[in-house]
């Protein structure tokens, strides 16, 4: 099999209650990336997608948190970490690769994250391929995209997520899930691993050592096994097949 | 020894060229931990700061990225990573804990970053903790406030670091050093280690389990024994001690 040409464009959906590390432990992988790859390689262009050109928190509101009951409220610490969009979903330039992170923002993805879920659904037949990290595979999940393909998700959302993909068969002991031209991590830190076998599998024709140069120099410990899963066993998830 | 009550008040120094995973490893921390924090717990706050009210991007000019000399060029790649500060180094509030990332912007802090040198020097005898990462020691040790303390670095740039701190034991083999109030991190990915050995230490009277819950909810694989560093091995790095 002939691995088609590396990706050239990169696109993260970005929605109020993302995860933080859902995001930057792939654009770390990314970024480093650039920085190493040949001079005569094509750098990969990034953009930034939300449904509204203004400024995107981590923080979501407490109506959308039903993970945490206990918690004292809206999350004040994370409305100080701003990001900006380059894009809207409407301006959204063509994207090889789209990343999708997890977060408190995903716990209902038909009812609170429309306009991403039909964004979702509408771009998947022209990407190359699609990420996801954490919970980020409900929302790929509710938008149909999932269906016929393994995946996986965080552990403690297991069944809640499970049960956005019907269709699916939800692989319960990976770190990461390659399904045809889509990668599922699981919860947060797993996103950072899932991203570096996927580099190494898109880049391999550019440089045989590019990715471990990429993780020793972000001074990174990376799962190589991805069913190598202490968090499948901590919370005790089985796979859910498909309903028939 | 009685822990003092932990910090309240936490801040990140950005600048341009900051490396995003030296920042959004301990964020993520600390954004799991507030979720966890029990309700009659105050919550801390954050403030992100930059020179510049305007937005910071981890990308970089070239003229300040010597670290890879066969780069292509600026890193359009990072410069779509837009973050919003709260406030300027003027308008900045009391700070307790002070989070210095490091990044390809460190190269040269005396000359390029003027301005956040002189704020951490000005801040520094207020705050509880001071907490770097990756080169971020490197800005630090130019104010002048690792003099006289033990301290670490990224392993990639060990050399050059160590020479901004000729009054500074540098610690070669170390995922994280802690000398007195001020803790200093390894390489990059060594922040997300770090931060929870500290959030470790200044929770601990909060509630014993508290963070090893924040791990597990990351689904991170925790590095706790600070001394177990591979990239010292990798690059072959050796303790510095002060110059008489």
């Amino acid at each position: 099999m002939t691995t088609p040409p590396a990706p050239l464009s990169y696109g993260v959906l970005l929605f109020p209650g993302f995860e933080v590390l859902d995001i930057a432990g792939p654009l770390e992988c990314l970024n480093t990336l650039c920085s190493f790859l040949p001079a005569h390689t094509p750098q990969p262009t990034l953009s930034i997608l939300s449904r509204a050109a203004s400024a995107t928190t981590p923080d979501v509101p407490l109506a959308v948190t039903p993970a945490y009951p206990s918690s004292p409220g809206p999350f004040a610490f994370r409305s100080a970490q701003v990001y900006l969009p380059t894009h809207t979903l409407t301006t959204a330039p063509h994207i090889d690769v789209l990343l999708i992170p997890g977060g408190l923002g995903c716990g209902d993805p038909a009812g609170k994250m429309p306009e991403e879920v039909a964004y979702v659904r509408k771009v998947f037949p022209k990407l190359k391929y699609l990420f996801t990290v954490c919970n980020g595979s409900g929302v790929a999940a509710v938008a149909g995209v999932l269906d016929g393909h393994r995946a996986t998700s965080n552990k403690a959302w297991w069944q809640r997520v499970a049960a956005f993909g019907p269709k699916t068969y939800w692989v319960a002991k990976a770190r990461w899930v390659e399904s045809g031209n889509v990668w599922t991590c699981s919860g947060v830190s797993a996103g950072t691993d899932g991203m570096l076998a996927f580099l190494e599998r898109v880049y391999k024709e550019v440089d045989e050592g590019l990715v471990q140069r990429v993780a020793d120099s972000m001074e990174y410990r990376r799962e190589t096994d991805a069913t190598d899963d202490p968090f499948c066993v901590l919370h005790g998830a089985q796979d859910v097949p498909p309903i028939e």
